[in-house]
């Protein structure tokens, strides 16, 4: 394949903050980096970042910090991501892989073209901290992250490895996901709460009542306005970037509040005690599926041909089986013969569903375990 | 006054649950009881608070607890409360003072005649616990919690200075305020944060898209939905019994959340700018009210006549002007001369809000050091 690979990792970092930074950091220490080249508007920052060894260098611009570049991290906010992705695919080597951190990706990925989404996979981290800027960065803000990647049709297989293998040496879990379902989900899961925190926080803080309502606040009004008013710029690009997906989750919830309210203003107590009901076994479920212990390691030898979409279409099955791909390698590729996927799983059962659901889409597949 | 000043205090508790346990476990702890009789319906739980210790005995109807008692906490299920109050003021000796834990006060008060009015004052402590029943009674549930009191028009001055003493002794720090007020309080910080919750953690699980939503929870929709599914016996009685405060405050809240969605569905950054910085002002401004330190402690000596409606007018309107009352003492109360209330408050410049505020409302006061 291409030279990166045997030794040494060149990675850039456009937008050096939090997240890139601590991705700069990461890379050092955990995935063989031995250059960290950041890009941004702010002289003072990227010192900064330097100082830190979130960076070994300081670029004059988007291009020449991605033309020395294997792997190239734009971590700028949203609205800015699509631009820098494609300047940064221009000015870098033909190997080199680029991937953002954005909160959206539909709007990236659709923004590509079939030549650019080969070396280019939307990322998403679902980390991030309170205290934002590089001066917060630390190397171990992705472990136990999941991280959502949005391989496109035409991918090349060998840029999805490295991205995934990159994102399990810095300590996250690698999730592939349709970019457009992973906007949904977002909507119902993160834009949609911080929508309702906001709406909560300010309607307690112009409450008119004789006496200051925030000082009656509990525990269950603090838990459901931590995250109210964070930071307006970034927040306020995201809402909008994923506007279409959180509107109808907006809409869904209405229905959810005017269904509670219609209970309450009926006084009809079973629909009010089975909404709580519901609400519970959902919760119990949450917390069960978040401490389920990974298996032992077992792997899945997929033979796949040599066309676009087999490894978006293997991954996003798997993801949306909720399958979680521990490692993945791949093997003799070739035009003719195609090659081999490896695909590393926890546990026998969900190897076993793997195989099933790979098998069910006409892909040969050995089982077996990792370390025999 | 009564024989329980001078020396021992006989408390009862009327459901042995949490509240009613740790109740029992702080006043043999703090609170120099001697005695704490327990009434439930279940008799073994029952035998488990003896054995833990949060009660001394037990007793085989609410009528025989509150008999031999000075303080009774009515700790049962909210719609329970005003018959278990009414039974408990009818038995118990002619000096006793009544109190329950319950989250809503206006229909206990307007439930009472002014005779039941003068020694019982509704209570309602801001803590509690995931893990319910006497199991989980602790001697220090209590501390640090606001514990909101309501006295009426026709409270005995003396039996509102036991339970606000009592409050204090256990950790706890009371605050006076008018029961429909406190409802409507409620209602916006504990009840709508719960309806939230429920209706955010239902909406995720019955999520309908490829993958399990729930799989993909990070800190902010765990925030969010903590209190989803809390016990539904419980919140479907606290939820009926405040309907009308609860109403108003989803509507609201819908009227909040339209401007949001009218917000995002014309793509108004700034709107959405500012409902989220108005969010972090107040977010800020909750956070710097809660870590206040509490000042030197400072004290009003109030003249007061002998006529209904005094000590909870000075009580409420110093809870209203969110002034916290540390301590408070009654003297030379005669019919005709009236007495002194003394009040003890955190910091000068308290105290001197505190006089001004009751200098407006006609009343002689007397300010200066608690210890000087």
């Amino acid at each position: 394949m291409d030279d990166f690979q045997g030794g040494s990792l060149r990675v850039a970092v456009i937008g050096v903050g939090l997240m890139g930074g601590s991705l700069g950091l990461a890379a050092r220490e955990h995935a063989g980096a031995t250059t960290v080249c950041g890009y941004g508007r702010n002289r003072d920052n990227l010192e900064l970042a330097l100082a830190r060894g979130a960076i070994t260098t300081i670029a004059d611009s988007v291009e020449s910090a991605a033309a020395g570049a294997d792997l190239i991290f734009v971590a700028t906010p949203v609205r800015l991501v699509l631009d820098h992705v494609r300047r940064a695919l221009q000015a870098a080597p033909s190997h080199a892989v680029v991937t953002d951190v954005g909160s959206t990706k539909g709007s990236l990925m659709s923004g590509l073209t079939d030549e650019e989404q080969r070396r280019c996979i939307g990322g998403h981290p679902l980390c991030g901290s309170e205290a934002a800027g590089v001066a917060n960065a630390r190397v171990g803000l992705y472990e136990g992250a999941t991280y959502f990647l949005t391989p496109g049709t035409h991918v090349d297989p060998a840029a999805f490895q490295l991205l995934h293998s990159f994102v399990s040496k810095i300590g996250a879990r690698p999730v592939a996901i349709d970019p457009e379902q992973h906007d949904r989900l977002m909507a119902l899961m993160s834009h949609l709460p911080h929508v309702l925190a906001n709406v909560l926080m300010t309607q307690a803080g112009r409450s008119s009542g004789p006496r200051d309502a925030l000082l009656a606040a509990g525990p269950s009004f603090r838990d459901l306005t931590r995250v109210a008013g964070s930071n307006r710029r970034v927040w306020t690009d995201i809402f909008l970037e994923n506007r279409a997906a959180l509107l109808a989750e907006l809409e869904d919830f209405q229905v959810g509040l005017r269904r509670m309210t219609e209970a309450l203003a009926t006084s009809d107590a079973d629909a009010l005690g089975e909404a709580i009901a519901q609400a519970a076994e959902d919760r119990g479920r949450m917390l069960t599926a978040s401490t389920l212990a990974p298996g032992e390691l077992f792997r899945l030898v997929v033979k796949i041909p040599d066309r676009p979409g087999v490894i978006r279409e293997i991954t996003v099955a798997l993801g949306d089986a909720n399958i979680n791909i521990e490692d993945i390698a791949l093997h003799h590729m070739s035009a003719e013969l195609g090659g081999a996927l490896t695909v590393y799983v926890g546990g026998e059962n969900v190897c076993r569903q793997a195989a099933d659901l790979l098998e069910g889409l006409d892909y040969e597949v050995i089982t077996g375990r990792a370390v025999e």
